[in-house]
């Protein structure tokens, strides 16, 4: 179902990020204002020591990239999207060691926001998600060139 | 008004955690369930080199943080808080160059759960807020030594 | 998969609440921290006289109400449960002349905060979500008897 | 501070609907933008008979309306707004016998989407918020003549 062309597009311009290169996200799969996306168990990202669960912050991050993303994928022409508002339901803990997925989907877009919402799960348990985001985005009025020259 | 010892501890927690440390943020003041937090502005946090506009990740990690620990800075006995559910409204940009201050406090203290909020502005300009936030944190029942021995 | 005297206990609670039978609020079904209920489409409710499409705010009642009634079907005992906070995203107007779904569950119940959410639907379009809402609501200690003697 | 012809304006667009007669919601300020509402205290709002405290739905409509109405003040022209998202963190019981105060503000205004916020309190206590509000409002093309003839 992805689109491939869209998929790397996505890739070269999250996996870059400073931020998201410290967590190690990464695209897995754009389509048309959809976006899933990973992040993968690390050492990193270990905010209780004891119990080895991952850091807030780090799930926090993947679902306010994902969403952004997404909103991004659902336009023709490449543009900035500042996060206008954010809310993130945490669910239940990640479970140690196991990866995160986050499925974000722009649901509703205007010309000047983009509303998407995106949940993170584990693949072997995605009835359950961790945790749940929606957000809004603000396109910009300066559309750079990019996607779909 | 800031309780100086309880301002120490909560530093002491607060600035070495490394998504802290790599934003530079830092704690003025505490006292009983409210937090005064800055972020410096640097390089590192810049989101949009055109701008220079700081990134919106900056933001939600500094009013996480902040409404986080104003949540610890309210219990007599230290506690982990993990956050529970967090919602960011971004009101308008932060001004290139320009420290970021955040005001937390915890308004509501269950048992079980702990609800902060918390502002970011900038010092001369404090009456037009650059964010706000409201998040709730689960207290855990594992209390470890701390604050009031 | 209902239980039968629950959801007739829940059924006695939320039906004769004034604002609930303005509405024409109904529950369908209950079970342990889940509930089902239906706002029927009527002239009381349109929002918008030139396409009648209801007003938001019946909406919000369902949700809310919805959601604070799961949290009660989680406890042993009958208690009050006030609403600490509530966010509600309005994904797509609901169609003309078609009730309205409401599922609701109770996924995090703490000694003094339950958290719940729920989502609104047509019931021959459940995969398009009309609305979606999460909600906390805190447990009051004077617990009055109730459901399971 | 307030625009009389404006406050009559909104006034007369308010107070007659419905659920706003039902809870005697009425418009005291209005000016660009910003909007002040009061809901007295009355038997038919009271959500627990043993305490008089009132009904938390009755806040969320009284906040509602005082964001979108704050959102139709900022417009030069009159149009429909419905709600997208909205977000209501109660801080604490509104007073038996109070008037509530509601003061809202519309925060961003872009093309097609505008965002509120809005708090609640008692005139004699106007530090200590009973609750809070965000949300945002749709713009729809088909303006409606009105106001700026």
């Amino acid at each position: 179902m992805a689109d491939t062309e869209l998929t790397q597009f996505i890739k070269d311009l999250v996996e870059p990020l400073k931020h998201c290169k410290q967590l190690g996200l990464t695209v897995l799969e754009a389509e048309q204002g959809k976006l899933l996306m990973a992040l993968p168990y690390s050492e990193k990202i270990i905010g209780n020591p004891e119990t080895g669960v991952i850091h807030g912050g780090a799930l926090t991050t993947l679902l306010d990239t994902a969403c952004g993303f997404a909103a991004v994928a659902s336009l023709d022409v490449f543009e900035i999207a500042p996060t206008l508002d954010l809310r993130i339901d945490y669910m239940r803990p990640a479970t140690k060691g196991k990866i995160v997925l986050a499925k974000a989907e722009a649901y509703r877009i205007t010309p000047n926001v983009i509303f998407a919402s995106a949940w993170a799960y584990h693949e072997d348990d995605s009835d359950r998600p961790i945790a749940r985001c929606t957000a809004s985005f603000m396109r910009m009025s300066n559309a750079l060139e990019g996607k779909n020259k």
